[in-house]
């Protein structure tokens, strides 16, 4: 059987893995998929630098043309990243007939809709496993073995660098700023982290993720987004003391309103959680399906090999389909066919009941616990337990950490603010939300 | 697109879960399929009990030959378990032309083989996800996504009875006795439970992993295989105080020497990897591949729904892969083409090193821990450390706890046999294999 012709754009990191992988297992991949998988031309503007693999010189390119037009060429793998020239060069690779890897999870969250129904369109498929969980096969689990269930949520930690400060927060009782300088400096987080530590990153995936899961389309603009950038020391010691450890979670769930929740923010878990165990640069996904039940995934969540793994895997995927001879190529980039695809509506974040901690800082003065507690009663926010470690000699400001029972946060947002015009309140009130039962 | 026809052999537990699956998310089935998957014709030789399931009584039948004959049938679920019948019905079954699901890890593991060239030569899909992990999706995982890896290492949870046991044992300080009788009023041990907490059941679980792991065949009889009814509080008490946990755990490992080691026994493993935190009736299977690297899956490993999850999602892949009009069906069902699957010669268990725990019974008096230590000393054994806790006032037995460094397990039997022959031991030594580094 003649080898399958791939054409790469994109030859960094993740591209310099790829090449490694396919060098290296090459063996391996012939026999699971009957062919060897035989990377033709890889195009980038950089063709000079040595990216410390064996390449031959004469398959790069700095025209991405001379993939698109070799007619021999039958996957074309993206990995520049970012919106644009990715979604033009995908779209291309598309109209001309070849089937796509991509591990772009910004350009499938807001633009997924037009290249699934371009690759559905033309008959060819779009493969993503990489854009979510790094070599984690979570993406492949949803639309395969557990297609058979309806799935009710999804947990996930799906950013290492935002897991890795706050892992570090937690174990070495480390400043935000403190351990974001030595994450950049260990090549964990980017020169510019905005993208991983405001959540934006995380939200790309949890987009995806939630499509897969629940066969609908998402707004990537209305998921509710906040990063970590709001987490201080004080938190996590407060939640260590009621059991709690604080992660930057993605979440999905089909409420029983039939609306969904999508959302990504800091969140408090239970220690004897598995999730609350997943430590530094590792990604973990916890889903639960209504036949399979709680199910996670545990891995890493990018680098070069990892991510390599997963590209390859849905190079074999594609291929394998290739060789099967496939007649009728199915419409389904998502699991679900393209056309059953719907748009569950989203549910706004005042409507979301959970419960919360609430970090108050007040002068230490009489009055304030009444003054607080009024405001949450009369929003019908009831108080689960309280703490005030320190004791000044009155004047000082001090933290007061209550613990509410569940509320919808919209009740929690205006009790927060009418607690913020009490003069005795000396910083702005902080939330963090609970998941005391991931499911 | 007209529904896929499908035969169900064994209306046990896990058959019903699967006719209710297929009732309760037949809309979800459709949309990801673009068709129906209907089930046909279900035969048991018990047609009367009510399995809670609704069920149209004309598709019941206690001839399965109404299966086999049944040209619009397409796809056979065998759920009988054990050996016989059902290895004649699944070869039945192939031999009619019918794709297989099977949930069967005992007939897979011991004539596997002969079920996969058969189903190659007729051209048929054998898939069987729900025969390790249950409704953890690890089996499609190595087989698809992962596919691009050479794998090195295999550590399963794998059998929810011994898991359990351990785990109540260990939170609870209690008997393995006491706790094997109330899992058996729970539910969770069966009556007569020798395959559970003999091993056998994780070693049939094991030998599958391997042969898809490693693309090899294995004899199953050359599984080394210990259960846990050794294993006493005492020993899940200094296993604690050394910093490990007790686990029943399945082991594969390629090693350097390019030898296989398949061992099912329980294990050490440290407090922090997350292995140590899967309790109770869950499953997990962490793997390590040479790209993804570590990469672990959690979930339930038995029970009606989870199992159903897995047999489904099986039927998904099949009624994929016929909707999709596929000429040439590839013949692996291992995930490997069947003719690139080879022998990997296994290692003696007498070859393998790794580290133990010794627990040595012995009379208090002077000289004992002199003639331990020079025994082990002459067969090579290095000491890292020792604990020697109860001091009586001479004459009583007490136990000695020896951790060793890396040792060979022939060296180890050696030492143990002539420690025992000592005059002041009073029980038989006892070992216990530690894995500090579960990759």
């Amino acid at each position: 059987m003649t080898d399958i012709k791939v054409g790469l754009i994109g030859f960094g990191n993740i591209g310099a893995g790829v090449v490694r992988l396919l060098n290296e297992n090459s063996e391996t991949i012939r026999r699971k998929v009957g062919c060897g998988i035989l990377l033709k031309r890889i195009a980038d503007l950089d063709i000079t630098s040595d990216r410390g693999v064996s390449v031959d010189p004469s398959i790069l390119t700095t025209d991405v043309n001379e993939i698109f037009n070799d007619t021999e060429i039958t996957i074309v793998i993206e990995l520049i990243g970012g919106y644009e020239p990715a979604k033009t060069f995908v779209l291309r690779a598309i109209a001309a007939g070849k089937h796509v890897v991509t591990a772009n999870k910004a350009l499938l969250a807001l633009h997924g809709e037009e290249i699934y129904a371009a690759a559905s369109a033309k008959g060819v498929e779009v493969q993503f496993e990489a854009a979510v969980g790094g070599g984690i096969p979570v993406l492949s689990a949803i639309k395969g073995n557990m297609a058979g269930n309806r799935f009710n949520s999804i947990f996930g930690i799906l950013n290492g660098t935002c897991n890795y400060i706050l892992t570090q927060m937690t174990q070495e009782g480390a400043d935000f700023d403190e351990v974001l300088q030595s994450a950049q400096q260990l090549g964990y987080a980017e020169p510019d982290p905005t993208f991983d530590i405001e959540g934006t990153d995380t939200a790309h995936k949890l987009a995806v993720l939630a499509s897969l899961c629940f066969g609908t389309r998402i707004d990537f603009g209305a998921i509710h987004t906040e990063g970590i950038t709001g987490i201080s020391g004080i938190d996590i010691s407060f939640a260590a003391e009621f059991g709690y450890r604080i992660k930057l979670l993605a979440i999905g769930k089909l409420s029983d309103d039939g609306k969904l929740e999508v959302r990504v923010h800091p969140t408090m878990i239970p220690l004897n959680n598995p999730l609350a165990d997943v430590n530094g640069v590792f990604n973990a996904i916890r889903l639960t399906g209504d036949f399979v039940g709680p199910v996670m995934f545990y891995g890493r969540g990018a680098g070069q090999n990892p991510t390599a793994s997963a590209v390859t895997g849905d190079l074999i995927a594609i291929s394998r389909s290739i060789t099967a001879g496939v007649k009728n190529r199915r419409a389904a980039p998502l699991g679900f066919l393209d056309s059953t695809v719907v748009n569950i509506p989203l549910k706004p974040v005042e409507e979301i009941v959970t419960s919360f901690m609430l970090r108050f800082t007040a002068l230490d003065q009489p009055g304030v616990l009444a003054g607080i507690a009024g405001v949450l009663g009369k929003n019908g926010i009831s108080i689960k337990s309280m703490v005030q470690t320190a004791r000044h000699n009155g004047g000082q400001a001090v933290p007061i950490v209550i613990m509410t029972h569940e509320a919808a946060e919209g009740a929690i947002r205006l009790a927060l603010e009418e607690v913020d015009s009490f003069e005795f309140i000396s910083e702005k009130s902080r939330l963090i939300r609970i998941e005391d039962n991931l499911e």
